[in-house]
């Protein structure tokens, strides 16, 4: 997809959870839907598992590609917490209490389950600030252009919102849905020829096969909506001539 | 998680539709638990765009670090799939029409259906091998330690049946899980001297949050069905500790 310089960001997903197939993700559809709304393009996603090297590795590929990274996962009070050590390592920074985040904790746990491991959810790497956590208290935070957010799904929501002032927008991209009850392959000669006129709009093609009956999805995206809005039509015009009805979703 | 030498592998998901929040990815999740059911470690997962750099660039890191690469997506007809290129071009290799991918959709297609767009999909890497379809006929392929597969789940998982026999398989790890409802902080020095204990087994703590109240699942994976037992009733022990009650699920 050719598109003008948008902000651009990935998203790590830091788990063993996700790899053993026992939890299925559905923080990567979130985060992918709240940066299309800021006009932000999510360029890649990348899971890897509880261990610090890993992690280590794939933030340092990832920060210095893309405008932002998104983390989640890995920053509770246990043992296999260890997404803000590795954060501190892929920077080279120190890790230490945070004493704005121990207030916080300070301020929502009793002092009697106040113990070392919660303490634990206080470390930050130095440098970084707070991420707010409007749900469970213990906070995520930024460093530099790193946001690491906890896994469980609200929560992440939460700090989702939470970050969503700071960052630089982009224009959102238009996109309309073209469904049809046709074989892809039937009308992939023409969609090639029509991308080929209009390098700006990308156009997906998206098969499904159900009850043994094929149909498609054809979805044109891109930021300016007049040209997308000339793409759709000319998709809906070569599943016509197909002798297909074209149904229009726009989103 | 430290682990006994078992098979490893990765999964590259080829697809704008995931990276926009558009389609949410299951591919990932039945590969996850089919890996599983053979012994096969899920090391790693990434999501890239229909970007030819961008598949090239992630299969050979992949390719090179584990055992299996198992990529979806992007083997249709249509201007947008463009996976057996980007293999070709990450391996070194040509690629021309695969007498046998050929024959194998000419016997499925109508002959005035079989236009060029779809010959496009017999299209396979110099050196690689075809992958069955036993949904829709149009194959996958196999070339080294990669298997090419198709991005509709439900053609997807009959490609993994017919990958399945030719697998190197691992000891196939034992997994239980134990619910509580209970913060993890409460438990979690205790979680993490046990962790201590028992390096090869692999304590998860995964916590969630509803209605306001907390709860965890506390799984212990490893591949010594009797240390995964010992382990399993000592975080059993834990839980009743604390003053919560444990129920058991496994897996």
């Amino acid at each position: 997809m050719t598109l003008e310089c948008a902000p651009t960001a990935a998203v790590l997903i830091i788990g063993d959870e996700i790899l053993s197939g026992r939890t299925a993700d559905t923080n990567t559809g979130t985060i992918a839907r709240f940066l299309g709304a800021l006009g932000i393009d999510l360029k890649e996603v990348r899971v890897v598992g509880d261990v610090e090297d890993e992690i280590v590795a794939a933030l340092n590929a990832l920060r210095v590609r893309y405008t932002y990274v998104f983390t989640t996962g890995g920053i509770g009070p246990t043992h296999d917490d260890i997404t803000a050590d590795a954060v501190a390592k892929a920077f080279g920074v120190g890790i230490d209490y945070h004493p704005e985040a121990l207030a916080i904790l300070a301020a929502r746990i009793k002092p009697e389950d106040f113990n070392a491991m919660r303490r634990r959810m206080a470390r930050i790497p130095l440098g970084a600030s707070l991420v707010k956590n409007g749900v469970s208290a213990a906070p995520g935070f930024q460093i530099e252009n790193v946001f690491v957010m906890a896994g469980v799904p609200k929560i992440m929501q939460a700090m989702l919102e939470d970050i969503a002032p700071g960052l630089r927008r982009g224009r959102v991209v238009r996109a309309v849905t073209i469904s049809a009850s046709i074989g892809e392959g039937t009308i992939a000669a023409a969609l090639a020829s029509l991308q080929g006129q209009y390098p700006a709009v990308a156009i997906g093609s998206y098969p499904h096969y159900r009850d043994g009956g094929y149909g498609v999805q054809l979805v044109a995206r891109g930021r300016d909506a007049a040209e997308v809005e000339k793409v759709a039509q000319a998709v809906e015009e070569i599943v016509r001539n197909a002798g297909a009805k074209p149904t229009r979703h726009s989103s």
